[in-house]
């Protein structure tokens, strides 16, 4: 058993994590806190996961006496937050962009002047599939964006063989991805019978793409778009590859099949997937395709942005943190 | 005055084709004809387009009598009945894919036997914007598919100016596009809450795309993949182009500005287009992006798809063949 | 040609009113008045209107030089700039609550004090079809809310026929009747894939609805509940009504066919009605059932929130009050 | 432990039911059974319900060989599969309507010649909560209608108080409660943006509902009409009550707290409720009000259609007949 507490759980990322850890088996969610939502029930805010906690304002004197945190807050704010976790010993997962870029000149580049810089060499990208061994030994974790999760679980086995020439991620998620805060983009006369790209060509998942491609074998910049669709939750990332040599299909279906075939969550598909095939559950679900007229690798991956994409990975990285079985807490 | 018959009005580019000419100022609805859903009223079987008509079997000896007509038939089924039209001296535009492609063996080997390949040649492609003066004088004209008709508004200034290498389409669109038939796939609890994508690496509008970038200027085979989104009607397509030569972001707007500034149809703006801004016209909302990072141009293009991308756009075609003003009954 | 002004026209239901007096053949719409989007184009905000226009802070003294204004302001602050326009002689339709009210003690009950009590006497309530003459002569008309014009016109029938012994009223709306204020309840996450009723024994519509019950002839406290519902625009009113006397089926008919037989923005239909038949338009379609079973009288109806139930039936009566056609400009 | 056939696994209820006892602790689910989809595996039809079972053509000889059966057959084609089930000594929980109605006669008049009579005496009605005990005993239990099931938990109290004098009981049911059968109505195109009523006056859960009312105390016919709204899954009932005698808001929420306080599976709350808030779970939620103004009672109750409302309440019932833990493998 091992005390956690969720840092920001009055948006969806956090309440989601709350949830799956007050019903997780091993560890016990201690606390709840918020910054704007704090006095109110989570289950009054968030009916649906029926967690019976009040949302208390963070003080890390009386909430960092637990074993793990997870903490949900935006870009930024989360740095000294997780810098005081850390000096109370506490291993932390944070769901923001924080420590997800190594670079800290990248990081100031795209997010402003970085909280806890002396923290950045320690972090470990916690993208479970590819750095599980990372993950377990690592008391900070970063929880990838929900965009370079879907795009890097889709490209991951062609990048390490050494075959993305090129690639151009068309991105789409469901509003949630936005999160919780009600604006003009959010409100449900906007984006309900609509589609549109935004954040065109200055996305900031575009460097954690790059970065972690790059260590991965494809140095390259890719075109990454991402656009906003009349669902709740869901995403699902179109890769076009222009193939650095040929690749065929026996071949491309051999890559992902060695990479994942005895992953839990990743599921490979012979038709292109849909989000409605991965709701409310860790997996990323893939298919990939070659196509002969154009000469395109395309694949396709889909996540539930809320929780492959933030929540249920940040338990999974709980999971192998602790040592427990990957799985717990997240089926 | 000229009169008009509307053939295969029982589907959803057929019908709204009818409300549009049953109150066009000048063409006059004589008929609407369909196959299955004969002695059925037009406006029970589609009550908000409220046109009191009822659908009839098709007799090309009563139909047949009047000026014009618009074939709303499946491929296949529609070269013959248009045969039957032009030999009674009806002008003809056809919603179908049967008069798109100009060489007969690239159509058979998509869609199968052409019914009438003697009109081939002189069918004419009605993309109003791109061949205006050509459907002045066209007896027959292929009204464009949807996707092609929004993916070539979208490129026809890159590719007319020779800067296009190649191109990667990723189509989004509402469900509408896959026809009143009731299917697994256009299910509402298949569709709601889902985005997947279809016909990877062999949709039928490829070869109809690639003949139409070659002849604007862009011989390339276009990666195009569509994608069926929860939503009615409404169609946005993604163009990542790289480029053939530097194109810089003023060269870049002043490309689109001049192709359609005078355009009645097209709209450009700055920032990615929604398919709400369209719904119910026939508009094609345009933004053009250059993505220094990568060096790609990117080009949003925003249709509704039975409006522009079938019904409203064969009534553009209409207008221009009969020297009306081009918007009549369709603003 | 008479010149107009809409006062708000940054909300929902100002803007479209916007949109139809542009494209009016007679009313010429010289302004456009916002509150906390002044200075935007119109067509900025909202581009599927096509309204090009600026948004200007209103100044009575520049915006009152019209013949007529339609005012979109929220309950309460809409008396005083009403009282202004009265003023300089510009007849005034109001979307607001401010004038529906006859009584000025119910107003303030549910409302709060009133702005200009004085007005309130020569105000005329303008559900069109119940008050045509009247509003004819106004100077000053009451757009009905959106609930009650569809319960209005659902139950006028029999109201006039002596035949309510009791109703309720369960009423169903789009997410657009919660206007443009981005909400917890309007977020697209809160609204989509949910269905809850709200202002539960409370809501501001019911002394409206019981005010014109009863000068119908049903003076009966009516159950009035509405719910919201994932959608955009539309409405729908399910009316149980216990009978005060025995009214068999083709009675039933009968007295709807007399009421609305020549109303061109009625429609009688046999199968209940959807929203979706009357989406875009002015019209609002019932359909009338008597329940052999339990002996109740049940009557739906359904119009557009922001056409019928807002813009076009302020234009309707505009129309009206100015001699024109009354379906000039919203059909 | 005991062995489980799912008989009908091809529909949303029946492969639902298969998704929950898969995953059962103690149920060990051995078949599924289609008749239109035999041969295709339940993981394909279904992938988020992630299944890897394929489905037979039912061969009750090799089926029939365990200890329990959910039966998710249409109205009719079910009694005989029961019958021949009951014959081996299968204990059945049958989500048709075969054996809700406990009077022959009543039965044959909504829905044609029974298939079994003889097994109707023995049949158990099983809404969970109100009839426990008598599911624990019972060999053949008639899981109830989604509509009677949300029907009747929100009424039960006012039911047993003796309260009820008159009912009006309006329903909203996403789509997939219409089944997963493609026809015009479940067109997404159809569904999408609209709401309308149907089977007004002559659903079949009129006499289920009756029947029910009156064996809790309310011997009155009902006035239920359901409405499709586009969701996905999910169903509001809002009840609107005469009462029999004055029950003051103390009451009402007394008898509620009473019936309910120590249910699992239903909540009360202040606030109307949401389907949402229910979504994949076995959960009804209500919420009661007194309108002082009308004297009306209204009751508002929210379940999952496909869960509480079909296979979550048939597991429910399944562990109650096996003495089991009634939560088990639905929470």
């Amino acid at each position: 058993m091992a005390d956690v507490v969720v840092i920001g759980a009055g948006g969806y990322g956090g309440a989601l994590a709350a949830r799956l850890l007050w019903r997780h088996p091993w560890f016990e969610l201690r606390h709840v806190t918020a910054r704007t939502d704090a006095g109110r029930r989570l289950d009054d805010l968030y009916p649906r996961h029926r967690v019976p906690l009040t949302l208390e304002e963070l003080d890390l004197d009386r909430h960092g006496d637990v074993d793990a945190a997870v903490v949900a807050y935006p870009h930024g704010a989360s740095a000294p937050v997780v810098a005081g976790l850390r000096e109370r010993g506490v291993r932390v997962v944070d769901l923001s962009a924080d420590f997800r870029l190594r670079d800290r000149d990248v990081y100031e580049r795209w997010y402003g002047e970085h909280g806890a810089p002396a923290l950045l060499e320690g972090a470990v990208y916690g993208l479970t599939e590819l750095y599980r061994e990372d993950v377990a030994g690592a008391d900070l974790v970063a929880n990838p964006g929900c965009y370079p999760t879907a795009t890097l679980l889709a490209l991951a086995p062609l990048a390490r063989a050494g075959a993305i020439a090129d690639v151009v991620v068309d991105a789409k998620s469901g509003v949630s991805g936005a999160g919780r805060t009600a604006t003009e983009a959010t409100h449900f006369v906007s984006a309900d019978e609509n589609v549109n790209a935004y954040g065109v060509a200055g996305h900031r998942h575009s460097p954690e793409i790059d970065q972690e491609l790059a260590a991965l074998g494809a140095p390259v910049a890719a075109t990454f778009t991402p656009h906003l669709l009349p669902l709740d939750q869901g995403e699902l990332v179109s890769c076009y590859v222009t193939p650095k040599r040929e690749v065929d299909a026996a071949e491309l279906q051999g890559l992902y099949a060695q990479a994942y075939g005895d992953e839990p969550f990743v599921e490979l598909t012979d038709r292109p997937p849909g989000v409605r095939d991965v709701r409310d559950t860790n997996m990323c679900r893939i298919s990939v395709h070659a196509d002969e007229r154009t000469g395109k690798l395309i694949v396709f991956g889909a996540i539930d942005n809320l929780w492959k994409g933030a929540a249920s990975q940040a338990v999974q990285n709980l999971n192998v943190m602790f040592g427990r079985p990957e799985g717990e807490g997240v089926e």
